[in-house]
């Protein structure tokens, strides 16, 4: 179990660290700034690469909504659920303290939302809660129902990493203007304590949302991809 | 069947929202806007993740035309086709309405085109009905060449959802300034409910020009790609 | 032999009418336009899915300084090279001839350079005929290097339509500002016809400094990749 | 070892000419630019290629701090450290110099930095000392953990080099704004000759950074990845 919270906490700060480093770093610079594409390639492609890297490990969940789903699927124990999920938030709370000690070493830094998700008025595009309720937990449905199926026997499994990774890509092309994309309780929190705004009064939401969708995903999967 | 429908649905709802989801939310951003370049890879990746998803089970069409094209080069029961049409435009449409519900949750929003197809004064370049009518066909037609040389026995077959979504990205990097590209009848379906222009009466032409390239495309491979 | 050169007429002309069609149709547009990126991933994408499709029937060559690289390498029989050389030209050359026909079809269309080569006032970035003459022949080489390298029964081979199709974008990434990126002769020819530029006068260079990088590539692998 | 090292030469001359050369070529053209994204892609996908191309030939590290860390996790010869770099460093200089002879090549060149890493004045976003070091680091740590992951035997090594050279992709995505990145100091060398800036002055913190880095990635997979 070590080594499986060890490979989780790795894993988690390896994508919180790229995923929210590349937006906070690197999206807005004149020019050259990597925009919401850079973005959504770093995060996608840092998830990928880990799960090459720790799946044979840990699984590769890296994100609490995916061991709650797994588990409702039956394909990971609930009762490591609580272990897991504690090594997530380590991991990504890490992340963005590195993230913090980098980014503030040049004159021209400043914090902002530092990356952390919101509704309403901390919304990148202005959307309401109600708006980016749905979206998180749509999107995290039918990431949950990508994650079983692509891992399924039938499929050729040898690629899940690369379908989920680019499928985290893929979310993020469409979201990030409505909540700045969570999907993920860990990355919400890790970096929601170093921003200025009010991000941490959010919060609430991005653990709700994407674990119930991660649930009803679950669900999806288990009556739609499950042969008898 | 019940499964395989399902699949379709699922499918097809993610293809849309996705493809069609991203270029509304997203595209046009101020300075990090994912632009073209963002919307083919959101698109593309997204027909990728779910053909390993979901191919297994219905073999993961999620396209009216690909399912005649298929029936005529013989890969599929051409019975099957109605029902799978009506999944793929069921599913469309209700992309189409959460997108809609999420999108409407911002005071900035206004639909306009909606993501939807057209040709003329409703062309996002300004394409006559003749270049978008040719290049809904020609694209078609070798997409579908390009789906059964990857799917036949000789190639590389678990490539092949790679193969067939990073080709639709690359349609789309050529020919959305054309028709905004359909080649997916459902897709322009799905979308053309909400538009607040006359993508409706434009409609006929992104049924009849992916199918009619389809065909083409399975006849092609039949005389260049199947051997005896 | 018919269906070879079939293959090869077809795999080139998707080749060209993707990789030069996103740069005449879709590079420049105001504020989404797919920019030097989304063209390099236009071509690069096309070719992997080209060689994946057509790789079992024809070798999926699609460049006459390919066939000619590969021949010296002992891979391909030198006699089979004027008739593959003349269907890659034909495709290159239809697919212009259907590009041309599409992108006149706005009333703002200028075919100006079409997607052509040039060196010294045709070259995008002003490069001199040296510049030009040099990238062109250690981009070769080093390409068609890989390309060996990848096609090795040592490599994971099923991963070479990968490899090169995406070493394509690289090329592309570095190289489009200097001549525009031939490194296929017939691509090159396939688009001079319908330049309004003097793109025909230059076009000897990129079919000598392609075949020369390609017979050079060719002859570094033997020497440093081929085990006895 | 002729081969070995010949491999090294040319796939570090690669790595160096792609990733540096689009930086200096095509990075900041005015509205068609490749940016940094078009940077990180070229960089990765050229190391991609490379691993897949000469892999079984050296095994491509085309880097120092990885050829010192795979010593130190026990997967290559101390011995043969020495020779490894000084072809790794040879092939970045080669390939600094054919670059420096192409962009030369136009009117408008002005070497400037030249792709070359720095901090404080010299880095691209004013970051200090201690950003760049940490940065360095820690990267390079966790890039060495996920080459180690992707390559051992409980992982599909076949994806290995989509893996690593897709990391690179990420990494640049997220640490360009800092030192311009190295985690490479054969590729920091190779380029600093040719800057006119002073970039020479700070080429030993890319040697020192990197190799801690790789350092304490294999030590931490050490302990985390590798099973008794």
């Amino acid at each position: 179990m070590f080594k499986k919270l060890s490979a989780e906490f790795i894993g988690t700060f390896w994508l919180v660290f790229c995923g929210c480093g590349s937006g906070v770093l690197a999206a807005t610079l004149p020019e050259i700034g990597i925009g919401l594409v850079g973005v959504s390639l770093a995060a996608g492609l840092a998830l990928m690469a880990m799960i090459y890297a720790i799946g044979g490990i840990s699984g590769g969940h890296m994100n609490p909504a995916v061991s709650v789903g797994l588990a409702v699927a039956g394909k990971f124990p609930a009762a490591d659920i609580p272990a897991y999920v504690a090594a997530q938030v380590a991991g990504a709370t890490a992340a963005g303290a590195v993230l913090y000690l980098i980014a503030s070493g040049t004159a021209s830094f400043h914090a902002g939302g530092f990356a952390s998700n919101g509704y309403g008025d901390l919304s990148p595009g202005g959307y309401s809660l109600t708006a980016g309720f749905v979206a998180e937990v749509v999107l995290m449905a039918l990431f949950l129902f990508i994650i079983l199926g692509s891992t399924h026997r039938r499929a050729a499994t040898d690629f899940a990493p690369v379908v989920i990774g680019l499928s985290l890509t893929v979310i993020l092309l469409v979201s990030i203007p409505i909540t700045n994309t969570s999907l993920n309780p860990a990355r919400s929190t890790g970096v929601a304590f170093f921003a200025e705004t009010a991000a941490l009064s959010q919060l609430w939401l991005f653990w709700l949302a994407p674990i119930l969708g991660a649930v009803i995903g679950a669900l999806i999967w288990k009556v739609v991809g499950e042969n008898d």
